[in-house]
């Protein structure tokens, strides 16, 4: 029988194993139109955490109770829709599960790109239109700019490091630990902060960004959104794309520099990036080719067994990835 | 022979009377294309706070014992210009002294509206172009959109709210005080809060901003920023004009709202006006319309004399004026 995660409890702050729970899919014959999916890669997705929350957001919150919804990819297995035949691989939101029953509408063929399929659950997929729509629509990032990113190492922060080279910026990225910046370096980035080596983000930044910064991609808040302030150039655009640091806190976001967006007519933009959805084909487009001209390279992080996916979720909440954080069942 | 203000030293904090000593100018005659004004208005504004700090931004800051600056309208009494003849009224930046010496280019003569020639200090002049252009340019208000607006009974304040209703807004101002609430409501608001009476700025924007916010023309930052971030609508513009209430603060602002502007898409964008100098005309044609339709009031807190010119500069910091605060010599 079929298993997926339920939502058990709300977390307050960071969630717990305990607000899971596994259970039984009972199972169930497919209505007409209808496929049945036997998911092979699960996404978790920091956004995930807002749906726990019973609180009004783009997105409505996971029921209690309910299987949890997130980005999977699988394999069509039973098919009563047109659209689909058996041993299809197939995109869809089915996830936090092992078998996935939808109506066609719901599911989408892959993208003919050549890449793995699970890639179309990180760059190539939602965190990967998160960074292009971010970087280049939304920050308005151009060539010569100076674009600071944080969570650089993530599935969307890596990508920003690499479109953002692409386009010829000077890109600052900031990660935690050796080994990922490490990684974000062998990405093109010009210069990376290591967040956890004690030294102020505001400080560091300051030493690497001698002449400030244009462009700021925001996946964390707090102390990077606040050295991003303190550093940024006249006419400087921020994307804000996640607060990761805040998702589980109750303390206020703390901002020092704030007042600096009037003297530097700053902007700060909120996004989300279903509403650049209609644009896909821009996406797959820029990809596809950086694709081909080996400008893109990613990395996954891989837990194994829906058994292990609460842990790879809280994970992205401590710096467990680098690269896109992925369950494969 | 003439005084001038000078800066005595630099503040921590709120300025005190001790930064500022009064000093007399030595007499001098005029060069060939200058001008001598006899000041009759003197501006204080919240931006002059920043000139007082030895940091660079978008207006050099003040020098130590050299005399201040800032918005003056005042009678030339001698000219050596073409431009201007004896006994005229003009505009200019020499302010802070009884007398000014200018370069004729550095003066301009007052635009022709029916108004008394202390009107271009505040509401026809600098901080009633901020309101303009902060309003309808950085924060695109339009017809139907429910504007809030912080220390809506000054200078800028009192003019957004004026220009907000006469585009078809509906406007809720905080003010502090039941007098200035009051007149604030004379202005046409459609709902004041005042945020001196004890229920936290969040709670009360709540209760009149049921359908939340489209637009937040941002004064004094802190608390109000945060609740207008709290009740902001998608797709919510916010023009930073001004932060008041950390000028003189070493405290870092604190946000408990800010991650709401990714889901709400929310855009918080910085300016100053004389980005926007170049496009007076606009302003000066529709404030006349205005001004002849009836639609503007206005009011002044007055100070008389040139001694008590810091007097009145501290008071912007303590709520002491209702509209423009202004030194009459």
């Amino acid at each position: 029988m079929a298993r997926a995660w339920t939502l058990a409890s709300r977390p307050k702050g960071l969630p717990t194993p305990e607000n899971f729970a596994l259970v039984d899919l009972p199972p169930r014959e497919l209505a007409e139109g209808e496929v049945r999916i036997a998911n092979r890669w699960l996404s978790v997705d920091p956004y995930m955490r807002g749906r726990m929350n019973d609180v009004k957001s783009y997105t409505p919150p996971f029921e209690l109770g309910a299987p949890m919804q997130g980005g999977a990819i699988g394999e069509v297995i039973e098919s009563r829709s047109d659209r689909f035949k058996a041993g299809e691989m197939v995109q869809h939101f089915g996830g936090w599960r092992e078998e996935a029953v939808l109506p066609a509408d719901q599911v989408q063929p892959l993208p003919q790109l050549d890449v793995d399929p699970q890639a179309y659950l990180g760059q190539l997929g939602m965190p990967g239109m998160t960074a292009y729509f971010g970087l280049l629509e939304v920050a308005q990032a151009k060539e010569g700019d100076t674009v600071f990113v944080s969570a650089a190492a993530g599935a969307v922060g890596s990508t920003v490091v690499q479109i953002a080279k692409a386009k010829g910026c000077r890109v600052i990225g900031s990660a935690g630990g050796a080994d990922k910046c490490a990684w974000v370096e062998s990405l093109g980035a010009d210069a990376v902060i290591d967040y956890k080596s004690g030294t102020p983000v505001v400080k560091a930044l300051g030493e690497v960004a001698r002449t400030g910064i244009d462009v700021y991609f925001d996946n964390v808040g707090g102390e990077h959104l606040d050295a991003a302030l303190a550093h940024g150039n006249q006419g400087a655009r921020f994307a804000i794309c996640g607060m990761i640091d805040v998702y589980n806190s109750a303390k206020p976001t703390e901002l020092r520099y704030l007042a600096r967006l009037i003297g530097m007519r700053m902007r700060i933009q909120g996004f989300i990036v279903s509403d650049y959805t209609d644009r896909a084909a821009d996406f797959y487009r820029d990809m596809g080719g950086w694709l081909k001209d080996g400008k893109l390279q990613r990395n996954e992080t891989v837990f194994d067994g829906l058994d292990a996916m609460p842990d790879a979720f809280l994970g992205l909440f401590s710096g467990g990835n680098t690269g896109k954080m992925l369950v494969r069942v």
